[in-house]
Order: C-alpha cells, then sequence, then structure tokens
C-alpha cells in the first residue's frame, strides 16, 4: 500500500502539468489505457522478470487479470485494435503503474509513469523524434541529462554473426545478462549464469558491450560498420544533431531487459544521481506484430516520474510556489455569519482562504492563523462590523481599517507586499 | 477494460484541473490515498452492496487484497492512522476507482471520483463548508444544481420512537430499501423486501421519506423537531444560506446507502439531467472510529466525475480550447534538416508544432497538414532556403515570405488572425 502524501503528490501533480504541455507541443494525442488487462496481454510484452512482477488476478468471470505494469502494452493494444486510425499517430499518457516486485531505493510498488508513442511509422525520424521529445522535456524541468544510445541489430548482429548463437532464448538470455551490468559485477553475472549460458561467449559479448562514447571512437568500429542497425544508428545521431539534442552518446551496454526491442534501444542518465536510467525507450515493431499489425512500427519511451522527481530534488529543483491563506477571524458567534460570507466572497474571487468553523476564542483563532502561516488575517470584529469595517492585519504584524466593499480590491496590494 | 481516450481524457484532465483549482481556493490538502487496500479495510466502509462490487484478489503474500472503489475509505485510513495531524484538517483527492458491478449508463468499471473531507470536527460548519464546495464548484463548472439535505439521525429516530425498530441490521435493510426509490417504484420496493421486512412499517417508513422542500413545509414537523438530528438540519439550511448556498431542500428520502453515515447526508442533481446523482456525501463519524479514532469526527464528500461530465455535455457546458496547430513542410529531403531545426524552435517557444516524418512528397504533406486543420503551414523551399526565407499559409490560405529569424514573432500574429 503507498499512498502519495501531501508535497509529493503536489509534485506528481506539477510533472502531471509539465508533462501534458511539452507533449501538446509535439502534437501528441491524449489517452489512458485501462488499468486492468487481460494477463494473456499483459504477458505479450514478457521477459520473464515482468510476468513475476504483475499483480495478477482471478476476476469473478473466471479470467485472469492483471494490473498495468506500463502504459506501453496499452496504448499498444489499443493502437493496434483501432484499425481506423490514421498512421503515422503519435500518443501520450500518464499514470500509474504496478510492480510486484522488492521495493528498493527509488522504486515502489505503485509509481507513475509518463509514456510518448510513435505508431506506424518505420522512420529514423520517428525514432529520433521521440528522443527530441524526452531531452527536450527534462531539459525544461532543468536536468541535464545524458542520452545512451544502442541499437538491438547491432547486438543481436554480434551474437549471431560473432558468436555463432542463433536460439531466439539464448540471444534473449545473453541480453538480460548484459542487461544486468547496470547493477552488477561482471564476476557476479558469471557466477550467476554458470552452467547456463557459455561463459566465453558471454564474456566476449561483455567486453564488446564495454563500449561509451562517439560512434567514430569505438574501436570495433570495422565490425560494428557491417551489422545491419549501424547506418540507423547514425542516422539517429545525425537528427537528433538538427534537433539541438545534446549529451547523445553511443553505449553497447544498452540493451534494455525486455524482449520485445527491435531496433534503437536507449536510457536517459541524470550523471550526478545514481539512480538507474530516468527513462527509457526504443523501438518494438514487435509488440504491435504480436497484436496482429505488423503494418504499426512503434517507437516510444517511458519516464519514471518519481525517479526524474528525485533528481530533480538532487539538484534542488523541487519549487512549489503555494499560493498565499487569507485567514478571517471573528471576535464571537453572533458576527460568524459575516465572517463565513468574506470567506466565501474571497474564495470566489480566487484566494485560498481558511477560518475556523469550531467557534473557539479569537485569540486562539489568531494563533491558529499565525501558525499556519497566513499572509493576511481579516478580523471580523462585532462593533466594526456594524459600520461594515474590517481590519487586515498583514504577515509583517501591521493592522489597517477598510470598508467591507473594498476589501477584495486591498486584498491583491496586501497579498503582493508579502 | 476502459480505456479512457483523446476528447474523454482531455476532459477528465480539465475536471482534475478545475477541482484541485477549487479545493485549493478552500485551502484543503491533496493526496492520494492507495490503489489497493487490505479487504478488510475496505468492508469495513460496509454495505453488503459494496463488498459484491470490489475488485479482490489474493496477493503473492497471501493477503486478500481489494481495488479501491472509492477514495474516502483511503482518506479515512490514513488520516485515522496519522495521529501526529493536528485536527481539525482538510483533505481532497481525485483519481480513479474500480467497481464490479454490472456497467450501466453513465456507470463503468472503472471511473473516476473527486473526494474532499474534513476531518477532526463535529461541527455543523464543518458540514456546511463541504456543501458549499460542493456547490461552487459545480456553478464554477456552470451547472445549477439541487442540493437534497437530510439527516440520518431523523430517520433512524422515526425507525425507533415510531416504528420501534431497534435492531441495527434491520434499520440497515430499511434505509436501503429507501435508497432505492430513486431507481424503483414503492410497489417494486415492497415486492423485493416481501417475507424479509415487515411491509406495514415499510410502507410507513416509505410515506414518512416522501417529502422534499423546505424544512418549514413538511407536513411532520412537528414530530420532526422533537427528534435528535432536526436542530443540525436547520443550523446547516441556515448556514448555507450565509454562504450563498441556493437550490438546498430538506428531502427525507435521500438516506445514502451506506451503514456508516451518521448524521448529516446529503446528494446533489442536475434536474435536466437523468442520471441520479452526481456528488453524495455526509458525515461519517463512524468509519474513522471503526479505524480506531472516536476522536475525529469526519464529514464529506465524493463527486462522480464521468457524471459531472454527462451533465455538463447535456448543458452544452463542454468546451476544449484546442490550441492551433503550426505545420512545417519542406521541398526535399536536403531541406529536412531545416525543417525539423523550425520545428523544433517552435516547439520550444510553446507553439504545438508538428511535420512529417515520413519523407512524403510536399503536396502530400501540405495535404495532411490541411487534413489535420492547421492554422499555419510554414514552408521550407530548397531555392529559398538558401537566402534564410520560409513561406508562411495561413488558414485562409493566403502566403507570406519571411525571414527565418522573424519567423517566431511572426507566428503569434498569424495565429492570433486565424
Amino acid at each position: 500500500m503507498r499512498d502519495i502524501e501531501f508535497e509529493e503528490s503536489k509534485y506528481i501533480e506539477l510533472m502531471r502539468q509539465k508533462f501534458i504541455d511539452a507533449a501538446q507541443r509535439f502534437d501528441f494525442n491524449f489517452m489512458e489505457p485501462s488499468p486492468l488487462e487481460l494477463l494473456s496481454t499483459l504477458e505479450a510484452k514478457s521477459g520473464p522478470s515482468i510476468s513475476n512482477e504483475t499483480y495478477s488476478f482471478t476476476d469473478k468471470g473466471g479470467r485472469m487479470i492483471g494490473l498495468r505494469f506500463d502504459l506501453t502494452v496499452g496504448l499498444s493494444r489499443f493502437v493496434s485494435q483501432r484499425r481506423e486510425l490514421k498512421m503515422p499517430t503519435k500518443f501520450a499518457s500518464f499514470g500509474g503503474v504496478w510492480r510486484y516486485d522488492e521495493p528498493q531505493f527509488g522504486r515502489y510498488r505503485y509509481f507513475h509513469q509518463w509514456d510518448v508513442e510513435i505508431f506506424g511509422s518505420f522512420s529514423n525520424e520517428a525514432d529520433s523524434e521521440i528522443i527530441e521529445f524526452v531531452y527536450k522535456f527534462l531539459e525544461n524541468l532543468g536536468l541535464e541529462v545524458v542520452v545512451e544510445i544502442n541499437h538491438r541489430q547491432i547486438v543481436e548482429r554480434f551474437l549471431r554473426e560473432k558468436l555463432g548463437i542463433s536460439a531466439i532464448s539464448t540471444i534473449g538470455e545473453m541480453l538480460r545478462a548484459v542487461d544486468k551490468l547496470s547493477k552488477k559485477k561482471p564476476q557476479q553475472i558469471y557466477e550467476e549464469y554458470q552452467g547456463k549460458l557459455n561463459l566465453s561467449k558471454l564474456r566476449q559479448l561483455i567486453e564488446f558491450s564495454n563500449f561509451k562514447g562517439e560512434p567514430e571512437d569505438c574501436p570495433d568500429i570495422n565490425i560494428l560498420e557491417t551489422f545491419e542497425g549501424w547506418k540507423s544508428t547514425l542516422e539517429i545521431f545525425d537528427s537528433l544533431k538538427s534537433r539541438g539534442v545534446k549529451n547523445v552518446q553511443l553505449n553497447l551496454g544498452v540493451v534494455r531487459g525486455l524482449d520485445y526491442y527491435s531496433g534503437l534501444v536507449f536510457e536517459v542518465f541524470d550523471p550526478s544521481t545514481a539512480i538507474g536510467a530516468l527513462v527509457g525507450g526504443g523501438r518494438y515493431d514487435k509488440l504491435t506484430e504480436i497484436f496482429g499489425r505488423k503494418d504499426i512500427g512503434t517507437t516510444g519511451a517511458a519516464g519514471g516520474v518519481e525517479r526524474i522527481l528525485s533528481a530533480m530534488r538532487n539538484h534542488n529543483l523541487m519549487k512549489l510556489k503555494s499560493k498565499p491563506l487569507v485567514y478571517v477571524v471573528y471576535s464571537s458567534e453572533n458576527v460568524k455569519n459575516y465572517a463565513i460570507r468574506i470567506v466565501s466572497d474571497l474564495r470566489t474571487s480566487g484566494y485560498t482562504t481558511d477560518y475556523d468553523f469550531q467557534g473557539r476564542r479569537i485569540d486562539k483563532q489568531i494563533n491558529e492563523a499565525i501558525s499556519r502561516g497566513a499572509s493576511a488575517i481579516i478580523v471580523v470584529d462585532q462593533d466594526e462590523i456594524k459600520n461594515q469595517i474590517v481590519t487586515i492585519r498583514n504577515s509583517e504584524g501591521e493592522t489597517s481599517k477598510h470598508k467591507i466593499t473594498d476589501l477584495i480590491k486591498k486584498m491583491d496590494e496586501v497579498l503582493t507586499l508579502c
């Protein structure tokens, strides 16, 4: 059970707003895929780890149901079903997802993701557009990130042509082993896969994967140039330059854990926050293929909201402007209804306003106002109200008297001063 | 499975924003209670109907879990646990909820609610504040609603003192029978409860409940005046007048289906939309008592987002301002990167901008722009771009030529004209 409390809930809301604003600029359509899916649909996005992490149950109709673990599967299922949609089409979504794994730092069982996907295009420009969105969105939040790019075809070619591995299941196992390198040392990986994979080949793959930098600096560039996927990778690098995306690197070790990626894969890091990738994505034509649509090549990215917030916190980028509070106090029950009417008018005019509905003594009301950091206290006094007058006390403790009819006008002055 | 599609997703988002804005004016705190709860927690809010409607399952740790069916239970559980919270305290929440019932018009298995609650006050002013919030929020959306108020103590006193019923389970059954009157005719209710309840007493209760209007016009006012709850009801009517809340009626038939209400109950209707209550609420001190807190009397309201949207649609109040689209086309692959850079700059400046990453012929690109209702088309031509010039075509089809450096400045002019 994870409740999203006060501050956290405001930050997630802020992130949601900023995401919607950014996605609008790129003309993404918005939708929210169902939180509940048939388990068979979720398992289409396989990778055995995901199956273990899914909250699943049998519903009253006897169907196996799971809670969505990301927004990608639902979006892909939805778009695949909608044959009337004109392609290419761009979708964005923001919502909660569930993973039934061991909670770890910066990771929860219930957390939020945003997701952008382009369906119906096999063009490298679609991949570049996704990365541009991610980069600009994070840049706009104040984060200076590094984008690490790779191509599944490159790694798979290496496995097939250089290591002579052809079994799809072994290729998948090999890729997942490399994916674990971000969390474990090579030695630990070798121990884990002892007897399960050919360790000599795994070692060669891990050595091959161990490059991060400009494509032209890669020692294996002669091999890479012969691989499918290399030309696409260079085109994406080129396009990203035109788009003003900085800090892009080739990282042959980025493979992403899931089986369904088929082309570009990438991860985005904040170098000074050791929390794992903030965003991950790539091309996954295979998933929409599973949903019966060979025709809608798909590329996209998913960002972890709580992780991005964590990085922002790390850089002191988390600033919430809270609205100033106006607090109305009253000298006795007789004038309470006057006070309530003033509260009501102030709220209607857009001011965050509160008062004490408990009917306590006025000094207690004033203490309450001060302890809640009120920027202005309005005092409704039995004697003054006869003449339609109230007292405003500002945050410095200075008081002034005003006609009720001038109150709203006066408030702006008092609050801009504070 | 319910996907929230395009338009609907934008409207829900708009409602979320308006709700947050309104709740801020009333200085509510925000949070989101966990979507998953222990089933035992959800069942605390009983009413047998709710138990049947809960999506529940056994998790991998063998615990019985349910998906939240409202936000009230989670908020109450949360606040009850937090003994450090200063009382009274006000909470607001907005989120998806799940009910495993037969879908019906305006009702889904997955839908959205907003929720406002005041914890820690037994004052009638807290009840009035909740109703004021609901009324003003809906008024602000353009809805002219009727608020129908009742008090559980009044109906329970009638059952105990006039009909001589003392068994809590029978009182609960009787109340649920009355609650069904909004959907069924009395005759159907009598048939349904034949052999289960004393029909003569049920008939007397239904006749007693059959009053809607000003409190002073109630034919049973002499009886009512002797009941606990009557004075509170009149005080709430009085306070609502001070607060500018209109269209408030006493409706002795409003009892709400759930067992845990203990004082004020109310429902809010749009008289010209036959879709049931848009908002319901009341005082439920008993629920926080179940969570071990006798000290935090609680009152609140929950609104059905999809229902409110339905009412707004009915009154033609649904207006989404979509941002104008700028579409950039290019004459050949050679100048594609110029086009992409212009797209990127426009997006950075806040314009909703798109282009064709498929690399089709320019006439197809222009057709795409027109079919998507672009407010401006920017033409990047191989010959003109040499001189740093592009053509802008407005929505009337008029064209003009501009320096790239003037483009952003020019866009505002072009778009405000359309």
